[in-house]
């Protein structure tokens, strides 16, 4: 049994030995360099663009303008394809662009044999603009003769979409209801993975073969595909092990320009790097998003009737869309369940800000701090326990979604609530913290949170699988889901071995995926991987599983109804697990059999047609230093019920890492743009504020382990949820600490001074 | 149809344009150096080895010495494994030997951060030996009382085994018949690829991965298994495009020293490159042999009883032992048939010189030299015509060997015949040169060949494929079998194409072999590539085909039974073969389906318990300068029954190939050891002559096509065959020319010198 133990991440020692290898560490030393020249205005047009000086500078080999490549439009969000062309995302992308959209857009790029020749001619590149106005947020962009960033979206507004269930205006009519408001503003944030965006692409035998650093190769090769108008099957992706991707790396970034560069080089290699500046600028960013949220609600704390209004900001291109603004509304609409009619109403709109994307919780971030901080102002307001107004209202146990037809089996938010509580000492600081004054306070908070595990039905959710056994019994397991730092091969290492009935260490993940040889799968994405990608584990090791035994059946002349594998022996069942043969003495008898040779290999697809609520909550405790306007982060939990645990050690390490993200969101990140130029000001790790470990307190991660009966090991997702609760779980502990509710992160000392002066505390 | 066609090698482009990637392209910048010290003496004993010099050189990372490496004995030679230990070669082999069998043996290793101080600490490093005398030839080392080289082999004799068919002593009372005996003698020749021995070995996950030049990933990753006495599936082997290896790495040469290496640098990755003086001395030769002929013939011509007794040079080591020698007696008794009775008599004899191995031919051209030479020179005595003796004797149609079962279906020799005395002008010229005087004269002489396919029954005979469909219905192929400069990958294209019913440019075979994920296949020897790995490809491609017609069911709703491929389209083969839709939509829809999604692949291994008869013939044309003893090569041709021709360029160039390496081995190459120290004199390329192409007249390939029943898609051996005919063909046209008949190759100016002056020519 591997499965519930902390075994070490089958990664560990490559990884901290410094012996992994990643793209950049892979690339030929013969690589031409490839550089990107950036508009130097937001929102605008090229009109003239002069290369001569560039092309003279020696070291030069090519050089590609807007006006060069083709005039191809295609899709970036790492989704499935879909036959259906309803499902496909925004179209909006050329390998260049003339029309610029965002302060740092694509325009030229530069092939030279190094570095300095490279930059050299980026510098001496002329450009001309005809300039735009700046255009930074919705409200600029949605006014009434704004400058349009693409055409096929009026006033800005890649897509507006309105639902009402039950009826709003009826409902509210109820006697008695109380009336909430809360406005609510999230910032534009950045993934800050370690390994910024890097790909080296060349051609063989006619083909273009990239290198690069993503969650979603076989998605790449599709992109690929699509943006030079060739063949898929002409495209291979080679992904190494990569240094985080956080959902930036869920897009297709630079692969199509990398795959054309190479193109117009003979099919030399060339390798695209980007810098930090770059990866901020100029790849994706998490929506930054002003919600409004309406509440009907009776004395009790009863929600009768809601209303949600979201203004999400895309920036310059469509990316992932409107898919972030539509998750929000799930959370809004599943976390509790209203009595009578609920209605949301979400905009998500061009701007001339970086391309927002997928991040980390995929929009639930931003959705959980306003219904988290609202369902708190409303307690206060209404003097009601706050975890009571919660459990009042929140998805009952039995709940079952019409869409998706997940069922909510367990009791979950209470297990997670109660496990919360003790850790944070929940009741007493309550009270301790009722009666504070002075600079400094105290105060507890805490945040629910929901998430849904991978994307069916809204695309298909496909991964297949394939095992190799070797003459030893021990097995390669190959698998086009990624492991992104995640810990996924570790726990895929874990589910294969249980299966097979083998020890972990006799199973090999093929770490790397290569499109040519890979079996499909869509990529690391959704917290997906160990409910998709378990599915075809266990189908896969079944298959082989079952090959095995037959041949066990033929060596040592029992019934295979009678055989096991267990520890990576063949034993007879029916007399006490008695070990008849080992692994290593069948797979080579198999193979060398004079008779009937065979590789015991075994693949498949499997295709899931369901998901699965994740739950759990986060409880914090904070000192407020109310002159200085500074929150220190005294203690923080989350409780997870993401089903059986497989690796209680990685799935602690998975929490530590979105807690730390939360705690970013809700304290100290944001993107901040220069107003006149729209250029970004904080494109660095200097000036952008990302905490690190010495600016948490130690991080509790904690787990309510309900086996998920939809998942072929009992798990659900949990690779994105850490990140949701933590902001809301502050902010309600601020306003325990200070009664200030504050609606608007990053709580920085500068918002924090506004508020606390407007409270009249200061 | 792709078959048949000339279609361009699909790795030309890259191996043209230079950027196809060989073993010591892809090592890392990092890597550090490993370079072997190699005893000076040839035979005895290494007494003690100072490194202490050697450890005090900056840059040295590790010595290893003979003293220090585990004492575990194993086989090189690259064959299949086998489960009866009956059936294993022999295991003399240490990773660095104590005991000194040649010059040149390995005795200690370095590992140093670069080139210069790895060889410095070689320099570095003393020791002091225990010295026996040097035996170079089979007489020497045979003698009684002389040193032995390995404790189980009693006179050096490695294997001796003798086999009588019939009843001799009773056949050669026949009345009449007249008795030829014949004493020939063939020399110890290298491979000479162009790419010498190259490896380069990490650590990862515990696990050892190594890079090598190789012919026979699957058998190395076994072999380093069996050395380091580690699981098998604890090695991981990738094979990149080599630069040739003609049976030499159908060895495992330094794999099992590379893997060492890097577990006792802490798997740091080590290099480890031969120089062609090593290559030389220090890897794998073709075994001189000397043979004695018995022949006795009625005077019509036909054989009654024959007797066969060849000594056959093993050297230093077992490697592929005593297969050669064998494989010499089988061409020896069926190519032609006695009437009566038959004798071999056959030793594998230790000496102090290069190991004997694999080499393209695997004993063939030894004993097609001495077979072709002895007929030719009973004919000549008998005064019969040279054709007519071999057609009198020559294995029949229809004959069914008794231990394969090999069945001569076709009149092979008299098609190939027929071909080659048309283009030679066989009877014109037979005529003109038949009364020939003064110092310059001409001769045309030939040599028929035997060659079987692949190794059954020998050895099992497995091949395993897994083909991978894309969404644009193009296909990767993966096997085990290898691609090594013959050109394996375009015909594997090919017969993957005709399969499917795709155009060949649709098929991707994957060139390199990772034993982690290519299914299971022995590599490339035995001329087993075609008809092997084709069994492979067949059986695959129709398990796609048949999964894609169950998938176009579906779709078109059609009787699966109705329908077929034909280029790249699904067709209705019921209406005239109408397109109704094409392989690219069918693969997408089938991979992205909402309800049934899969990744179209297929996988299995193929056993084949078959093997087929390859037969053909050279005819040449020389002219001959007595005085000066030396023979101009003026025509040559080699004809071939290798079935049906996948691609004639491709197999032409096979051909090609091969008649260079047959007109080395007649003529020219050879090597020379200093009889007093056992040191090999001419190791490299400028004393050891190779004939390149300027060497050679045209060389004139011609094929006969019957279409080989036994054989996936009609093919048989052509890989070795070429090899085999040249040097006999030449050697009877110098007998032609005058008069001589020379019965020891190669045939230089020495050698002719004292031959002619022994003739009284001179």
């Amino acid at each position: 049994m591997s499965i519930g133990q902390s075994i070490p991440r089958v990664d560990a020692w490559e990884k901290v030995s410094g012996r992994a290898k990643y793209t950049d560490d892979l690339v030929d030393r013969n690589a031409l360099i490839g550089k990107i020249l950036h508009s130097t205005i937001a929102n605008g047009l090229v009109t003239k663009m002069d290369t001569g000086e560039a092309e003279k500078i020696p070291g030069v080999v090519k050089i590609i303008t807007c006006f060069d490549v083709p005039d191809i439009c295609f899709p970036t969000a790492g989704h499935p394809w879909s036959t259906d062309p309803a499902h496909w995302d925004p179209m909006d992308r050329r390998l260049l662009n003339r029309r610029v959209r965002l302060y740092g857009d694509d325009i030229a790029a530069v092939i030279a044999e190094d570095e300095v020749a490279a930059s050299r001619a980026l510098r001496a590149i002329k450009v001309e603009y005809e300039e735009y106005p700046v255009m930074l947020t919705p409200e600029e962009s949605m006014k009434e003769g704004a400058n349009l960033l693409h055409e096929n979206c009026p006033n800005n507004i890649l897509k507006h979409t309105s639902v009402t269930d039950g009826d709003f205006e009826e409902a509210i009519k109820e006697e008695g209801l109380i009336k909430f408001e809360g406005d609510f503003e999230t910032p534009m944030v950045q993934h800050c993975h370690i390994e910024t965006v890097t790909s080296w692409a060349y051609m063989e035998n006619g083909r273009i073969v990239i290198v690069a650093s993503t969650q979603i190769p076989h998605i790449i090769r599709r992109i690929v595909g699509q943006a030079l108008d060739i063949p898929w099957g002409q495209v291979r992706i080679i992904k190494p092990y990569i240094g985080g991707g956080f959902g930036n790396k869920q897009d297709s970034l630079y692969e199509p320009l990398n795959a054309y560069m190479t193109t117009q080089v003979g099919g030399r290699l060339v390798k695209l790097e980007l810098s930090r500046e770059e990866v901020f600028f100029g790849t994706r960013v998490r929506h930054g998003e002003k919600i409004h949220l309406e509440s009907w609600v009776r004395p009790n704390g009863r929600l009768v009737a809601r209303s949600y209004t979201a203004y999400s900001n895309q920036g310059a291109y469509g990316s992932h869309g409107h898919g972030i603004a539509a998750k929000g509304t799930n959370v809004f609409r599943q976390l509790y369940r209203d009595e009578k009619a609920r209605k949301t109403d979400i905009y998500t709109v061009h701007t001339n800000t970086a391309a927002a994307g997928a991040m980390r919780g995929y929009g639930t971030p931003q959705t959980v701090f306003a219904v988290e901080s609202h369902i708190e102002d409303i307690a206060r307001q209404l003097k009601l326990d706050p975890l009571e107004i919660r459990f009042l209202n929140v998805m009952p146990v039995g709940f079952v979604d019409p869409f998706t037809k997940n069922v909510n089996y367990f009791d979950s938010f209470h297990q997670c609530v109660d496990k919360g509580k003790a850790y944070i000492k929940w009741d007493e600081k309550r009270k301790l913290y009722q009666n504070q004054c002075g600079p400094q306070r105290r105060g507890v908070g805490m945040s629910l949170f929901w998430y849904n595990t991978a994307v069916w039905p809204i695309s298909i959710e496909i991964s297949s699988c394939r095992m190799v056994m070797n003459q030893d019994g021990s097995v390669q397991v190959q698998l086009g889901e990624t492991e992104i730092g995640q810990g996924a091969d570790t726990v895929f290492t874990q589910m294969a071995a249980e299966t097979l009935g083998i020890p972990w260490e006799q199973v090999h993940v093929i770490s790397a995926q290569d499109t040519d040889i890979t079996p499909f799968g869509t990529g690391a994405y959704g917290s997906r991987q160990t409910y998709v990608g378990s599915a075809a584990i266990k189908k896969v090791a079944l298959m082989l599983k079952e090959k095995v035994l037959r041949c066990a059946e033929t060596l040592t002349r029992m019934s295979a109804s009678s055989l096991d594998i267990i520890d990576g022996n063949i034993v007879l069942t029916t007399n006490n697990n008695q070990v008849l043969v080992s692994l290593a003495e069948l797979a080579t008898e198999t193979l060398y059999h004079v008779d009937h040779a065979e590789h015991l290999t075994a693949e498949s697809t499997a295709q899931v047609k369901t998901n699965a609520f994740s739950f759990g909550c986060a409880f914090a405790e904070v000192e407020v230093d109310i002159p200085l306007g500074k929150i220190k982060l005294l203690d923080m939990v989350n409780v997870h019920d993401c089903g059986r645990l497989i690796n209680p050690k990685t799935a602690a390490a998975q929490v530590h890492g979105g807690m730390s993200m939360s705690i970013g969101f809700g304290m100290y990140e944001q993107l901040l743009y220069d107003p006149r130029t729209g250029k970004l000001l904080n494109s660095n790790l200097l000036d952008y504020k990302l905490p690190t470990m010495l600016d948490h307190p130690h991080l509790e991660a904690q787990f309510v382990e309900n086996y998920e009966p939809s998942s072929a090991y009992g798990t659900k997702a949990l690779g994105e949820p850490p990140t949701v609760p933590g902001a809301s779980a502050i902010r309600n502990a601020v306003l325990h600490a200070t009664g200030v509710g504050i609606n608007k992160i990053p709580l920085t000392p500068h918002v924090l001074f506004a508020e606390f002066k407007a409270a009249g505390l200061i």
